[in-house]
């Protein structure tokens, strides 16, 4: 027998991030869209109350601020559920503190970024960087990203860059060679370099090369539009509802070894 | 204080892959030449006697035949060591028990393929199959090589294959689609789809891409020279050596759970 | 002196290609939107009549239908301007024949596709397959598209295929080699392979690599979104305007030689 | 009826290149290897006299050094002839003038980089970079190379920025935006970026991709071994031989507009 569809409250309902995730859970066999809320006591036009709707759900899927989302993981805890979803960013150590405490009587996968393939790829740039030896393999990050963005390299592929230096036991600050130009002498081996391409419309992409004596192994990522975040929400749903209390992140959801 | 190098006999030293690994041998500070021979009972030139090689060397690393690399295996458990490594190929049924019982006495790797990045792409390939929801993420498998080789999809690509069917419990060969051509319909969720490049003198290139509405991650390898397989094997034997026994593969050594 | 702005008027201002025409029409300084019609005779909102709209403008661009394309130019011709952009599909042969008969008179620039970047692939595809010799250089053609998509290989991808048997004086048909699988005895020398991934939702990816021994170049276009196509409509439009009567193609607004 | 074979002679046959160019002038149909010699007067073992070699061929293929190539230059000169194919690196202004004076009576091809691919790329990027208005198409240039590389970017790399630049009427210094790390801001239209790799045993990959809102255009060269030097060398021979008088490039030889 099939298993009854998993009840989704969504948060922040009327927000963008809001609207995807109701178009999303309703698109999805394995989920019951049990109720929308955008402020705790906003109603009408089809939302409900935020008490009423922790009453309707597994599992609330929260997109919206970080006091809202601190608020929402107290008051999950007091009522002892439902299973949290909370993708908003921007914490401050106050609200980190709230959402571990309640972490400890509900469980709640939180991330930055919900993009299941970009965690994949940090968990499995880690998991080469643990096996392959720095002095053999040299890694290479490089990211391609629209001609607006501002900085460089991006924030994913320095996140990249710390998954390669943690997989290694380094500090990525000592290693990182962030430019390339001019005499450079011979690259030291241990070092993470970054190439970076800023052009056109590119959503974002990012790979992680590493390059030994006769052989290279390139691991990467293409972002194309904001649906993979739904998806990855969306998989954290399914995997955090019915789970033992506890702060959870993607590399969870994605079967890493912590 | 420096570990002391571990000591290292090279079996068939005369051919073309015991010639390379005598130079990677000698290069690496790790490890020791401890004595080369090519036949049991064949000496001069440097050349000991099989007999001799064992008592000298912590393990033997073994690219030769079938046949040779059970024998040694055979004498290598009666003595009580050395470990091994064997890169040899074409085993039948009756060599793979030999050497089976012989991993009952001392550690040994053996592989098909001591290529450290191509066992670790089919590692994070299955890792990642096993994570991505086969009706979300689409996996292609693409395969490049030199116009001389005769037939397709290349066995490593075929590997690459049963890797990811295997992360995802099904069976390769319902569900490859080894051609497209013409109108094909749709692409069924669950396919796992091959692709082809023959030409010039390309070594040999495989990916696999994960495709999902809105994002790809993508992982591969490109193959240079024969190199890759005397580093691979130096990292099975710094690996094996002083492990419990037991019959091990390059996974093992990547660090990979079984 | 800065140049007066060509002025622009839109055929088909009510579809989907129209609209989106009269958006990047207005966007560019280089432009003036003089008119927008839809129907030859209807009117309001904004719309005037065909007759009016062709008084009004040095160029039309027109996405509409072969029926309607046609039409327009046997009026534009008769009348003596405005030149034309035409970027309908499925002409028959007396469409066609009325197309080249009004470019006797008017210049007209006609297209099955306005991407700039997949017509200089084609361009430059072509030029380099003129350049290098079969017997050493083989050509391969891969591409990428979404799911959903039901043919393969793509209509690009044979255009392209198309582009190199042309520069190699070839006949497609006789060199295709659409499918690899099995054993395929070595590649011969003139062959032109494909190669063909379906997954996720990418738009469209299409490369051509020439694999000579010891060395290889690749031409590739990746696409995005349909706002390309309203690029190298605007393209045309600014090349057209005020050329000798004659039919032509993207080829000639990217400055290739015929 | 078959050509009779171009008669070619080697110069600076003992060393590497002049080597690997008899062993590829002997494996071509349409050469045939009139004449070894080493320096002007040194014979035996197979060589001749430079100028015994002269009268015995069609073609003069010749990697030494800018003196030798000068002083060739000249006698084939007076002599009337044959024609030459240079690759010698480093001439001075006289070395340049004595063989620019030698063109005027007979056909010489001279070029840094014999590669027909990265020639090819050259003569490409240049193309579509004319095309391609800089305020749509934002061009970037990546290339990597192994980690012995002592320099970045690469002559190869800055040689295509030049292109682009050239093929844009820009001048590259004006232009190039050689790194980019922190806050960099919105990337300019017009910028040429560079991106660089280091890492392992890559020979050599160059590419240059236009970047527009919704497609992008990328062309690349991926190097493997020294082989490709002489399959450009033999190119320029069989299409230099009985041209009339002039300084060729590869550009030429590759039939691109001058």
């Amino acid at each position: 027998m099939a298993q009854p569809p998993i009840r989704i409250a969504i948060a922040g309902a009327l927000g963008r991030m809001g609207r995807q995730m109701v178009e999303a859970v309703q698109a999805d066999p394995r989920l019951a869209l049990a109720a929308r809320f955008h402020r705790p006591d906003s109603v009408g036009d089809g939302l409900v109350s935020r008490d009423e709707a922790l009453a309707m759900a597994d599992v609330v899927i929260d997109f919206t601020t970080p006091a809202a989302s601190a608020d929402l993981a107290r008051v999950s805890a007091n009522r002892g559920g439902p299973a949290l979803v909370i993708g908003s960013t921007g914490f401050d150590a106050a609200e980190l503190a709230d959402i571990a405490d309640a972490a400890k009587t509900v469980p709640i996968v939180r991330s930055g970024s919900f993009s299941l393939g970009l965690n994949m790829l940090v968990g499995l740039v880690e998991q080469a960087a643990r096996a392959f030896a720095p002095e053999d393999w040299d890694a290479e990050i490089f990211e391609a990203h629209h001609r607006h963005k501002i900085d460089a390299p991006s924030g994913t592929a320095l996140m990249l860059g710390q998954a390669v230096a943690g997989g290694r036991g380094a500090e990525l600050d000592a290693v990182a060679r962030r430019v390339r130009d001019g005499v450079t002498g011979a690259r030291p081996a241990g070092e993470i370099g970054f190439a970076v391409v800023r052009g056109g419309s590119i959503v974002g992409e990012h790979s992680v090369s590493f390059c030994a004596e006769g052989e290279l192994v390139t691991l990467s990522h293409a972002a194309g539009d904001r649906i993979m975040f739904a998806r990855g929400a969306i998989a954290a749903a399914l995997w955090v509802s019915g789970r033992p209390p506890g702060e959870y992140d993607m590399r969870d959801v994605l079967g890493f070894d912590r």
